[in-house]
């Protein structure tokens, strides 16, 4: 009681306190409900509504989407969704953190459309090069053994454009999750493997039957059968019920709705990839599996506008399929100087990192790039770098041969210009389009 | 070309090879879409629709929610949400990994509702004992450095409780997710403190004003004002656009839409504290800030059932305010035994650690419990231990007193019946209702 009477007395003294405090009634400002303002964005409800307190919704001043037109890195018209090709990229340029919202997470090459699986009707079944051919449910597979890990995953068709507007469309297909599943390990050591066993075809159950050859070194390093993703199951369009993820690897070795694997003693190549993704380099070279170290800036990024000279954060992503990242370096005047910049928050395995640098805007041409180096030592090079390594020109850098260049993990400059507005700080080139790509 | 012929030999090798192979008709069903079956969850549209290509869902066969109704700790009637408290629990049941969904992330104590705050309106504003009184709005406070991190919140509501159903009954008044948010020191530099202070109070702009203190010790150590939460902006039940994270405090601290923070000279007792939180122990001492370590187990936990003999894993989430999870131990005896269980993900400091141990049910009762060590060597007590600890009786534990308690890290049982049913593992209690609490 006396403890009581104290904090009552405690409590008068605060309220006098801040009643000598004069706010500024802006500082106070709230919108009143459904005032004007931002269209109501997809799913944005009133966060008081019970739909909203059962799955909790955006605000409506949030209107960030998935990014589902615009010009490919090849310059061919923009594809648009249809029911067979729900292609989508993350909107990188307002990302924010690690973690890609699943809701925002890219979504690309469905060559026959979604499947909508029941997942008490789907398996999994493993057979080939095995003493014991195996087949799972889904419940089944969630009675093993776990892991629980951050990963990106990122498409063989990122890379630096200079015809491209905007982030999502350089970097734009590709995200990172926490993915939660049996490490394929668990399940290769149950089926038994027989003499000669050195690869393993991983195939989906959508209509084109994805397939993708994976290495049995690489299998039972870290490859793993994911169900979860973020905390809750595995969405359809990632793959729901059962999806693979390579770590590092190609986002194409990820097979979604993944139905079986066979052990098999080379490398194939699929039907997706002979007739889709050919190349003249075969996918199964080693070089092509695990992606370097690589980065972008992903604010101040093109169509970006500052609103005058003075401080800013410049931020961005940076991943290596060889491990975690070891340093970002900034460089505000197209490379001749970098200063190093500090990492987010944690620094995960084949995870993305978020960088920032602290930047005092003059209100000078500025040309902002970064640069990683992942925990083997392996620099991101820049544009001239990497056409001198492979010894391609620009030209064939973005045009005809572009099928053949593997991993594009060169960096991708942003100019900030003279007015604030932020383009593409790649030197322009007119390409003729790729056939083959 | 002679490669591409080669590639092409080798896909009619691998073409022959699967034509060979017989498949079960259940592994290549794919149900048919909006087939019979479970009904279509909230915003779970098919996947190919452009909606959903905008802005991704769930599959109509996920249905989980969060949990508006149900016992609460303290037998009161059912809590339903009503436009001016519209809580809700996390379904820590059907949890996988460490990251929470943030549609299903626990909301609670809105006094007046959720505020729907137009973000270019809004301003926090640091004033008090400082030497410069500061506002900023909410793109100002995006060009300041910041950091992201994983942390948990918790209510200080979640507890084991024998009268509880479920474990989002028990401990779902917690979530774990990637916050990202201008560390609070950036801010108490700008302002430049006076002398003399020693704490802050934190007012959010909702109807009822909720205000927490906080030490300055505290605020310039991991203190941050936070914009991002999982990669977007926060949401509106989550505190839109600004919420103040306290890393492994009670979650009342972590104040949402937060638009002040005054420089005071010692802590107060905030008028919702008073009002409605108020204890014979202010809720200032020193150990009633950080929560130590804990733990409980997600599967199997209340109402699941077991199909039969076999194979299982018990997992869960382990927990602790004073940093990082560095061992988890489960029991099926009641604590007579312990086996040290698998971190299945990064043990990050002051966020969930997912935990796993692999079981093989014999169809006898089980009693199933983990225990959480944390990085500073403090191990979870059982219900004894925490009696012990603190004198008191179980019916005070969980009756007439339990607002007195602070925080209620002992271990939830869950028992294994003989027909694989789970239920709650504490011994039952009559208890007379709390009408302090």
């Amino acid at each position: 009681m006396t403890r009581k009477l104290r904090d009552r007395r405690r409590f008068l003294k605060e309220s006098s306190s801040l009643a000598g405090l004069v706010l500024a009634p802006s500082v106070l400002a709230v919108a009143p409900r459904f005032a004007s303002g931002a269209p109501p964005a997809p799913g944005a409800n009133d966060a008081n509504d019970l739909a909203s307190v059962l799955y909790g919704e955006r605000s409506r001043f949030v209107t960030t989407t998935r990014i589902v037109e615009g010009r490919s890195h090849r310059d061919v018209p923009a594809v648009r969704p249809t029911p067979h090709r729900p292609s989508a990229r993350t909107p990188l340029g307002e990302s924010v953190g690690m973690i890609t919202p699943t809701s925002l997470h890219f979504t690309t090459q469905h060559h026959y459309g979604i499947p909508d699986i029941n997942p008490s009707e789907h398996k999994l079944m493993i057979h080939g090069l095995v003493d014991r051919p195996l087949v799972w449910t889904v419940d089944e597979l969630k009675r093993l053994p776990f892991v629980s890990r951050i990963y990106f995953l990122e498409c063989v068709g990122n890379r630096p454009n200079p015809r491209a507007a905007t982030v999502a469309d350089t970097h734009g297909r590709m995200a990172c999750s926490e993915w939660t599943g049996v490490p394929l390990s668990v399940l290769l050591r149950e089926a038994s493997l027989k003499n000669g066993a050195k690869w393993l075809i991983a195939e989906g159950a959508d209509g084109g039957k994805h397939m993708k050859s994976v290495s049995l070194p690489k299998a039972w390093d870290d490859v793993m059968v994911a169900f979860g993703q973020n905390g809750e199951p595995v969405r359809p369009d990632h793959g729901f019920p059962l999806r693979l993820i390579v770590p590092g690897h190609e986002g194409i070795y990820n097979v979604k709705w993944l139905r079986r694997i066979k052990i098999v003693d080379q490398p194939y190549l699929s039907f997706q990839e002979h007739s889709r993704f050919i190349s003249e380099y075969p996918k199964t070279q080693a070089d092509t599996y695990e992606y370097g170290p690589s980065s972008v800036i992903t604010y101040p990024s093109g169509t970006h506008q500052l609103s005058g000279q003075g401080s800013y954060v410049i931020t961005g992503l940076a991943w290596s399929g060889g491990g975690a990242v070891s340093k970002v370096e900034v460089s505000t005047d197209g490379g001749r100087t970098y200063a190093e910049a500090e990492l987010a928050g944690p620094t995960l395995p084949k995870a993305h990192s978020r960088f920032f640098l602290p930047w005092r805007w003059n209100g000078e041409e500025a040309m902002l790039q970064s640069r990683c180096t992942d925990e083997n030592g392996i620099v991101q090079p820049s544009e001239a770098e990497y056409l001198n390594y492979w010894n391609f020109t620009r030209r064939e850098l973005y045009g005809t041969i572009q099928s053949k260049l593997g991993h594009c993990n060169w960096m991708q400059p942003w100019k900030v210009n003279h007015d604030g507005s932020v383009s593409n700080g790649l030197e322009p080139i007119e390409v003729v389009a790729d056939v083959h790509g």
